[in-house]
């Protein structure tokens, strides 16, 4: 394996910087041609790369928490971790970013700082707009992309064929899907379903997606019918929410009926371990986190609330990511695809 | 109790007429006040209705299927039971209509032929927009008021402040929450968050909608924080099709956890009666289905895989939203909004 270097975001997450550490540790007891660039404060990122040798310092002195407006914050916060790690990315200095911290503040700062990739558009280039992105586990036992889970909640129909052309270059490279199905959420599967937005959208996708099957409702992105999914950030957003909510409903329920009665407390018991893995098996701390494509490194942000197992996780990923040349296939992609032409203009 | 007579359409539902007769006798017999006016073909509604005393026929010698076009199949199929229905709402032979039919279909043919409520708009009285609406179970153990699950993909802000009165006034005539918290379903719950559409309907709400709390995310519709969450039909279908295939995934996974060893297949067993209690629970079938607000009458649509049990509470719950006088608590939740004004133009 080549050697790869991820920077992680120490002060990324709400347990603070303990989980992060114990998350690189495994990270590089897992991996040994993994190193790490830890971004943080001075008093815990140099003692941590003294003692190891996979290990260097990128001192930040400046953290951007959760609650922090995104966007100003990534402006006002420059010596912060999150805003060091992106322009490390740009510098070469590694490869990938793994960020437990606020998903709004990695997606401004990773737009802001990192080189981004770019797309013929009414014969120019232009840059994309980066999108998040996650692999959620499907019915068919599979993974399926779906895209934007929330970083352009308004966006014109091409940036939608920009979306579909990452999430099936991710799904290609990372999930080594070789013919990737790509569907556009909507109200409908039938082609004449949509809003007026997504009905513009889907005469593009069909002429320029290789492997576009057409419009998939809300369950689509979990039906194992499609490789990727394709939405805006507003409508990807809520589907996301929808579908943990749903999930978070049903367990309480399932957890007050097993509660509710001895044989079910004993069912409860003698279940605990394959229930535990399924729900770890359901979360998206297996994988990490969720991924910004559409800059030149591989981005993943964790979920705030994070273990040092998802930190473990979510940099094996990213490296992982590297390794498949992720940014380099999407970079082909945006290429090859078909330019815009007059029609988005 | 006071006496109701609800139209039931005996054609709709995947599963053939069978499932909807013997819900019909189930209704009856709960409700002895209940007179039922049954939709179908000559040869199953007329020995029906002379067998039963409070049942009459109403002869439909067409039926609309699932699969048909639903715009161009209500202008078409005028003898259709759905529509029948409806024209019998409007002649108020019946005060409510449960349909297990197409969703889209009893949507259109209500919209076109039962009497629409109006509001006033730039000094005029006008239509409102029929939103589906239905109440979800939520994680504090109440229902949570959900509209429009589809019916409007495209809609002004105006319409979502009609939405909002309508779903307020659901809550408080057929659930008794007297002070109905109304939520925008958005990308975030800052106020700040949101699309360009949400983010010109929160000022809206936010001055005509008394007890509007502000945003909430996909999961705010079954967390229990709100009694009404508002969506234009495109955002709320996705968010509903998203919970029931979060909730799918999960429940067939549960299936291969239990069935995956033979202390899960023991425990399984154990446990059958309540996880399929549960099942029922959150499942559509104790309320009977959406409810299409905005036209007065009740219009009660189930699911097209429709069980008797359904057809019974679609029944019994149409007729209480009728003795609970929803259409006339909507009606004047209408006239007391305050008139859009200029704005909207």
């Amino acid at each position: 394996m080549s050697s790869v270097v991820i920077c992680v975001d120490v002060m990324g997450g709400d347990e603070g910087p303990e989980p992060v550490l114990r998350g690189i540790d495994a990270a590089l007891a897992a991996d040994e041609h993994l190193e790490v660039l830890a971004a943080g404060p001075e008093r815990i990122v140099v003692p941590l790369a003294d003692k190891r040798q996979r290990v260097r310092a990128l001192v930040a002195e400046q953290a951007i928490a959760m609650d922090d407006d995104p966007i100003s914050a990534v402006m006002k916060k420059r010596r912060s971790s999150i805003v060091l790690g992106c322009r490390a990315l740009r510098r070469g200095d590694a490869q990938g970013l793994f960020s437990a911290g606020s998903t709004g503040a990695v997606t401004a700062a990773a737009t802001a700082f990192v080189t981004p990739l770019r797309h013929e558009r009414a014969g120019a280039l232009r840059p994309v707009r980066p999108c998040i992105t996650s692999a959620l586990p499907n019915r068919a036992g599979g993974l399926t992309v779906f895209c934007d889970m929330g970083a352009n909640p308004d966006v014109e129909p091409s940036d939608m064929v920009r979306f579909a052309q990452m999430g099936a270059a991710y799904a290609r490279a990372v999930l080594d899907v070789r013919a990737p199905r790509v569907a556009l959420l909507s109200n409908g599967t039938e082609d004449s379903k949509g809003s007026l937005f997504t009905k513009a959208c889907f005469p593009l996708l069909r002429d320029q997606i290789e492997g576009f099957v057409g419009n998939c409702e809300g369950d689509g992105v979990v039906s194992g019918d499609y490789d990727v999914v394709v939405a805006d950030g507003f409508a990807g957003n809520i589907a996301l929410k929808a579908m943990e909510g749903s999930a978070k409903l049903l367990m309480n329920e399932l957890k007050s009926t097993f509660l509710g009665s001895v044989r079910g407390r004993i069912c409860g018991l003698v279940m605990r371990g394959s229930l535990n893995d399924l729900k770890k098996r359901l979360s998206g701390d297996s994988r990490g986190g969720a991924m910004l494509l559409g800059v030149r490194g591989v981005v993943l942000i964790g979920h705030g609330a994070t273990s040092s197992e998802a930190v473990m996780n979510g940099t094996l990923s990213a490296a992982s990511a590297v390794r498949a040349g992720l940014v380099e296939s999407i970079s082909t992609a945006l290429d090859s695809g078909q330019a815009d032409g007059e029609q988005c203009l």
